[in-house]
């Protein structure tokens, strides 16, 4: 289908298809070379960048949508997804896009896109080496950005990001992450990076490895970091049974 | 308004007023001489039980609203509430209700009440005492049960509570709770209550009592509890500025 049409179909008789007043947005995290970076979407015509999302059609689960909206927008397969908060503000309400947007597009005033949207965020962390992000036909680019030079972001998707990272230094205080973000055998210092990257501030050492060893979900193998002349750190796997289940429980107080 | 009268008008225009598509779930815990209560609504005429819940009018904030459902159905006014989880579920949409309901009213058959629902649920913690919940146009009876000894909840509502006392649990060893909840002074083993009325399981004493100091929370008074003969056990108060903290960061890790 042309963009054009494609467009022209979405906005007039897009409401047919999906739920409306109900949108989807995704934070896509990406952890690479101890950097923090986050996916995002350059929209044609428009030259805004923005969150991947998208809606929910009327006979999907909402866990589908989000799956088909970033395998659609992205090319994503198979990520952890964790619903993080509903944003449901009238601030956020108003669809404004520039007028050249509809040049020689026939679209409807009344068309269920300008319409009042509550969004439902998700937020993903991946090993972003391993994906190939895909624009689709709404997007001119799909790009990986520091999170610390984001671009200026359309809506209220710069809130939504924020909202979304806090959260994720939240989760990483009270539950494990690591596995599939770091090679099966990792040292102290490799975990450590991983934290102070999402944390964004250096973790005292020390304080660090003994509140990591008091989790119970690292094996200290009895192998050293290869290639290190001079007190070579040892390695680490995953207690996966016990990550696991602290996955489901949380540290916390552990009361 | 006529309960006929404003069933007919509420089916039948009230997606003119209310956004489609989208309602808002309470849980509403109370804690009172150690139980876990929970407020739940008898709809008239249907004899089954719900947890309050209504719509977001269209000009209305998402937060706004479940503050006004609280009030319109329970008569609680300046609770706290927490966004814990967005329902999606297919299998939630059908708004089923026995067509004994629908006899002698005038309810079109494309009512938006009949279509799909992505719910917000919010939950709240009360002292119960404090409260007096009323019945609105739409409900026979508002009543606390025990968490215990729930009736048969219509819809997916047994899920929702199982989703947010969840939550609550989580919740609990990672942010201070008790501010609101107990006497201005109180002691550790009230404080345990608490916790083991929500945890729903016994504590170590021990333990319990080294977690709680350790978190910096509590200030101990130079006091005892009075009536006590032997061994009367020493009186605290929250710190609230540390309280207040905590509340933002969470316990966590505290990396």
């Amino acid at each position: 289908m042309e963009y054009k049409e494609y467009i022209e179909k979405f906005f007039n008789q897009g409401h047919k298809h999906y739920l409306s007043h109900i949108s989807i947005d995704c934070v896509v995290f990406g952890f690479h070379e101890n950097e923090l970076k986050v996916l995002l979407l350059n929209m044609k015509n428009l030259n805004s960048w923005v969150l991947p999302g998208g809606f929910i059609l009327k006979d999907e689960e909402m866990e589908t949508a989000v799956k088909r909206i970033l395998t659609e927008r992205t090319g994503l397969t198979d990520i952890f997804l964790h619903q993080f908060q509903t944003f449901g503000g009238l601030s956020r309400s108003s669809f404004t896009v520039p007028e050249l947007f509809f040049k020689n597009l026939q679209i409807k005033k009344d068309s269920w896109m300008f319409d009042r949207f509550i969004s439902v965020g998700y937020y993903a962390l991946v090993e972003y080496s391993k994906v190939k992000p895909i624009p689709d036909i709404l997007s001119e680019k799909c790009e990986w950005f520091n999170v610390h030079d984001l671009p200026e972001l359309a809506h209220d998707h710069r809130h939504i990001f924020d909202e979304a990272w806090q959260s994720l230094r939240f989760w990483i205080n009270h539950y494990p992450i690591g596995y599939n973000l770091l090679p099966e055998k990792f040292t102290m210092p490799d975990l450590q990076k991983l934290y102070e990257t999402i944390l964004d501030r250096k973790l005292d050492r020390r304080n660090f490895q003994r509140k990591m060893l008091a989790t119970g979900i690292l094996n200290r193998l009895n192998e050293v970091k290869p290639g290190v002349a001079h007190k070579a750190p040892y390695l680490y796997t995953f207690n996966i049974a016990a990550y696991e289940k602290t996955l489901k429980t949380g540290f916390g107080f552990a009361l």
